[in-house]
């Protein structure tokens, strides 16, 4: 998630102090883990990789090079990480006789390098573009960065030295601080190549967006949001099972609420946990599945007990939007997101959310022994209308308000369960014919819930050959890590105009780990 | 000092650790002050300013402004400081939801803000440049630039927010670190008041080239030269009598010595102690200089025992160069500087700063009760080759070998009291004929010989005018504290082609302390 932008500044907020010191309560402890640059490379083109551009290795004698006015080395780490980066720097030649001038830019994918920030003029921030200018005014020195960086590749440029000193460098490294151990994670026995790949990317991308929070991504944006904390515990509790930060997470968006007791679609941790004032109408909702999942998986009482109340705000603000025929209506302040794409109609995608939503709120408030027979009648309503209204059974297809049929809708649908499966299994066969190869979607977040929707309506192939298609196909270009946004149709595609300014480790691309485990190994256990 | 350049790497030195020691025994103490900002300042043209800039106060209010991307304000400290900048740093509006991306810039004078560092392309060294890129990740935060800087001017640039937020400002300040209180020391009182005024800009000058060394320009280079200490010490003397740090510095040239003897031109001690491998014939021999002007101020027999064999190598070096008929042939390899310009001949100021420093040498020698016999002698050679060969009595003016006439020839042969006094005169009252107004001559440096000479020469009302119209018009021009370089006749002549590199507190043009105490003060007593 980040292209939602909203300001509202009009909003207060309650903090409640109890649940946000249990959100404290739950950080866990940061593993650390040193990792030392493997080669000196340099940018090629390359028609097979993102934008052409690829890294090639040169050697890894670091040291043994000198750098003068205007030289540039690119150093190569061999994976994607997120941390701290150091070097050691030195001068060779006459007595140091100026500062040592160097600028640094850290990429996650080699296209960032070729380039130049002056270029970037978008709205989304520049202070993101992961580059500084440094000033030494004493050799030798470790030069220790303060800020923390995601990335594969570092770049240095010697801006100026003097005429009588070469600059060198040694011992460049970086040292990791994440909430997991991704050398540590037992993998499973994955017997398509293909998918096993899949699966070792995703999970490098998840473990770089853990941190003392589900981050978004950890070179731009670096926060929590809801509907992304959902696909991250989904894939979570099938891998690194670290459900004290799911848990912490949970608390901290539970701690601030608006005073209408709506949740902000994402949170702030630095330097105090802070709510944005973005809302959005599923991701709200969407806190009563990430409670719903955790609970499937850690049967905590307590918790439940704690963040029913907040769950329950969440469906009774937006049950206020039901119309007496069924069909929900989101107010303009209160925008369902689904995808970044604004080109397709979302009113369909409402009603499944809040369907799919209900459902699990039902659940929790079974286990709770509370009284749930208002919310099953709200449910049957809006079951009853998306079936009688909103299906076109001539098409077979969900329709939206203004007649437009789009893939976001059956999708959601299916994931609703409103039908049972052979219909849902119908109804994705048509979409199928109707709108692949997918156009217009450029988030793993969308493909997520399409593969999905295909896994539960019985399209096994299709969603196994949808995650080799997309997720693969990052690989096939050079991907590390899943990225923020990736559009096979027009794979140098970035939603800012620059891939200086992309996340190529978003964590919202993460779950072929969720898939993989539950729709390949488990169903074939 | 700084536009010499040389590359020496083969030249090998001695370290004497007894030496060395000792001249970390006398760093005195660092004097810290707390300056804060006085008010928010615009650029505007005047043509009565350096290149035309001036910066005019809008007002103090810094925190109730709010400053978005592209936004740029600077702040006025209303004096030259040098020293660690602060300042608070926080946010208005949505949550920070991007780092906040900064660039500050520290300028000594108006101008240096009008140039981009883009535009500087010259062959010193772009580091020198005092401009920083800072992200910071969270705020508020209180921004304390680890780096010194030598300023009047701070402009800071909101490079990006993002569009939910603005920066705001509080607490701009510094805090100094110099080896002496200009704040304290006793100010004489001078009724001349352009001379007061004068004296009092130098005075600042001075006082912000004291820092653990006599430096030579504290926004640039930043070291220790022996031919600038020379001055400095002898300014020194008439005002902080900061002692311990001359004979600091004697201790530190003296430690260091190349393995024919030489001391370098100047030393750096960060992180260590480190000699250039510059080396200037004028220069090396005024150690002897530096030591004779300490030793008639402080009587430290302790001192001239262990500094008085690395005085006597210095001359004895240079004493190879002399020819049987008494004059003095510098190598190629150890050039004279006098001046930067290379416009004229320099082998008749050769000639008479070996006079001048053999004088002080057997000062020093006889002091120590040795035997002079042989110095004696050589000075005989020298001043008879001088008056004989070198001095041409029709022009009544000493005249380079290629038949050339120029100043500072006349300038040193009077400083180095060849001739008597009424000569002398004489010669300089040829010399204001000949060569005033002065051309081609752009340091303080230079100008502080002329200055001298005249008032050495009785040429009383000369000097002190053209100290006034020297170092007074620079203060016409809005100068705090006195420039590397000036050319009254060109006065936005820099020598790097921009004011950005330009060092607009220069520790050489100090000297009208040393020259209104000793020749307007004291000779009215």
């Amino acid at each position: 998630m980040s292209f939602q932008f909203q300001i509202n500044q009009e909003v207060k907020f309650n903090y409640d102090k109890a649940l946000l010191d249990k959100s404290k309560k739950y950080i866990p402890d940061t593993i650390s883990r040193e990792i030392h640059f493997k080669n000196l490379g340099q940018l090629v083109e390359d028609r097979t990789k993102l934008e052409n551009i690829t890294i090639e290795p040169i050697t890894d004698l670091l040291e043994e090079q000198k750098y003068h006015k205007d030289d540039t080395f690119i150093l190569d780490f061999g994976n994607h990480y997120v941390g701290h980066f150091s070097i050691a720097i030195n001068s060779v030649g006459s007595p140091m006789d100026a500062p040592l001038y160097i600028r640094l830019r850290f990429a996650e994918v080699a296209a960032e390098l070729s380039h130049e920030s002056e270029e970037y003029d978008g709205w989304l921030s520049k202070g993101w573009i992961q580059e500084e200018f440094v000033h030494l005014d004493e050799l030798p020195t470790i030069l220790s960065l303060p800020r923390r960086y995601a990335f594969r590749y570092v770049e240095i440029k010697i801006m100026d030295t003097s005429p009588k000193w070469y600059a060198t460098f040694s011992d460049a490294k970086l040292k990791t601080a994440l909430s997991v151990d991704e050398e540590n994670v037992k993998l499973p026995k994955i017997d398509d190549q293909e998918l096993e790949r899949i699966y070792q990317v995703a999970i490098k991308t998840l473990a770089d967006c853990m941190s003392d929070v589900f981050e978004d991504g950890p070179k731009r944006d670096r926060r929590l949001w809801l509907g992304d904390l959902r696909l991250q515990a989904l894939s979570n509790y099938k891998s690194f099972q670290q459900n004290d930060l799911v848990k912490r997470c949970l608390y901290l968006f539970a701690g601030m609420t608006s005073v209408d007791g709506r949740i902000s679609a994402n949170v702030f941790t630095k330097p105090k946990a802070n709510p944005d004032d973005t809302f959005l109408f599923d991701y709200s909702l969407f806190f009563i599945s990430v409670l719903h999942d955790f609970i499937e998986n850690e049967n905590e009482s307590e918790v439940l007990a704690e963040l029913y109340p907040i769950a329950k705000k969440q469906m009774d603000y937006s049950l206020n939007f039901i119309k007496p025929d069924g069909h929900i209506d989101c107010p303009d302040d209160y925008p369902v997101f689904v995808d970044w794409s604004n080109e397709f109609s979302k009113d369909v995608c409402a009603q499944a959310v809040i369907i799919y939503t209900l459902k699990q709120f039902i659940q929790l408030t079974n286990r709770l022994g509370q009284d749930t027979r208002k919310y099953q009648l709200m449910l049957d309503n809006l079951e009853t209308y998306a079936k009688d209204v909103l299906f076109n059974s001539d098409k077979n297809m969900f329709q939206c308000v203004n007649g437009e049929f789009n893939i976001a809708s059956q999708v959601w649908m299916v994931l609703a369960q409103v039908f049972p499966k052979e219909i849902n299994k119908s109804i994705m066969g048509t979409a199928y014919k109707e709108f692949f190869p997918i156009r217009g979607i450029a988030t793993p977040y969308m493909y997520h819930h399409i593969t999905e929707a295909l896994f539960m309506s019985d399209h096994y192939e299709k969603a196994v050959s949808l995650m080799k298609n997309y997720w693969g196909k990052m690989i096939d270009l050079g991907a590390d890590t899943f990225w923020e946004a990736f559009d096979p149709n027009q794979p140098d595609y970035s939603p800012y105009g620059s891939p200086i300014i992309s996340s190529y480790c978003h964590a919202w691309s993460c779950t072929p780990i969720y898939l993989i485990h539950k729709y390949v190994l488990e169903s074939n256990e």
